[in-house]
């Protein structure tokens, strides 16, 4: 159904619990589905392009989207800023494409305060042991590290409350379908569609 | 995950939108689905078995199932009683299996106020045309008759706003696999699932 908007999805979880892959994977199979495109502060590098690896912005222009309350949600990192700006997600929808934000949790609790009508999948890890395996793998931590990244991660898993869904990622295929089975039916919900039948079935 | 209980799935919509052949479609792909077994006053026929085809009850044993309420929605067509026992649901729930249950609109608004926590899924055909046509393939009905069916099937359509979920059913198969996303994606809902992995992850 054409007439439908799109939806944003944000899929989010503790450090190293796979949303990188799992968003890899998902995209592999839906080539349709648009991934949000984020502003940033950074110098643009040797092959990237204005528009499909970020929006590249000065610091000024960054700071003016912030106060005109035109991000979803940004962070700042060594220095520069990152954000994802609203509007190409809303002209996405508008267009009845669904958009993807993969995202860590600080994030993505500011899109739920700014974008609340999103679905919020939160990945998790299969175990405890799993996810020390995963936030571990290099081996060139001190210990101290170690139990500040386990401490964080521990605290982002308790974050779960806020999100719609939760998804083990015990496996990256299942966890891709999962998600996959979230975005047909939230198409299917009767609050996207009512408005679209009842017109069609004179009903209204 | 079995520590999850299983999910009351209700499949309504208007007389005629083919209700009963995507149910067969669904219970073909997912032998593991449990079909909800109704009560009934009329007489057993041969072949039928008992706690199989239907729970047959007297008259009487079926008036006490009424008053103590432990029918979700119960009917009477030609001097005969029919409803859904309660007890059969909410064991197979408890042993984590999900019980299907395909009934008419009526029906249905019975079991909504008896299972509020189960999940209601429309049906709707592709078009008015498309339900006169399916309403009246027979060719055999009088024009006054054709007129009251029709009438019925709009007033059916438009309790579409009590419903969960709403799938146009255009083709047997599609709307097949737009159900089965739904009891997937239901079972990846937040709140049916955080208990157990905050047990798990040790973030109670």
């Amino acid at each position: 159904m054409s007439e439908q908007k799109g939806i944003l999805f944000i899929l989010s979880g503790p450090s190293a619990v796979g949303k990188g892959t799992v968003r890899k994977e998902l995209f592999k199979r839906n080539p349709d589905l648009v991934f949000s495109i984020s502003a940033t502060t950074r110098d643009i590098r040797p092959g990237e392009v204005d528009g499909v690896d970020y929006y590249y912005k000065t610091r000024e222009e960054f700071e003016e989207l912030i106060k005109q309350d035109k991000l979803l949600e940004y962070a700042k990192f060594v220095n520069n800023y990152y954000g994802t700006p609203r509007q190409f997600v809303e002209e996405q929808l508008d267009k009845g494409r669904d958009v993807f934000l993969e995202i860590e949790v600080q994030g993505a609790m500011q899109v739920k305060d700014n974008f609340p009508e999103g679905v919020f999948i939160f990945l998790l890890p299969p175990s405890l042991e799993e996810l020390e395996k995963r936030l571990f793998h290099r081996g060139t931590e001190t210990h101290a590290m170690m139990q500040g990244r386990l401490r964080k991660a521990i605290e982002e898993i308790k974050m779960m409350d806020q999100y719609d869904y939760l998804i083990e990622n015990d496996d990256v295929k299942k966890a891709a379908s999962k998600v996959e089975s979230i975005i047909q039916c939230e198409h299917l919900r009767r609050h996207r569609t009512a408005h679209i039948y009842k017109k069609r079935l004179e009903v209204e």
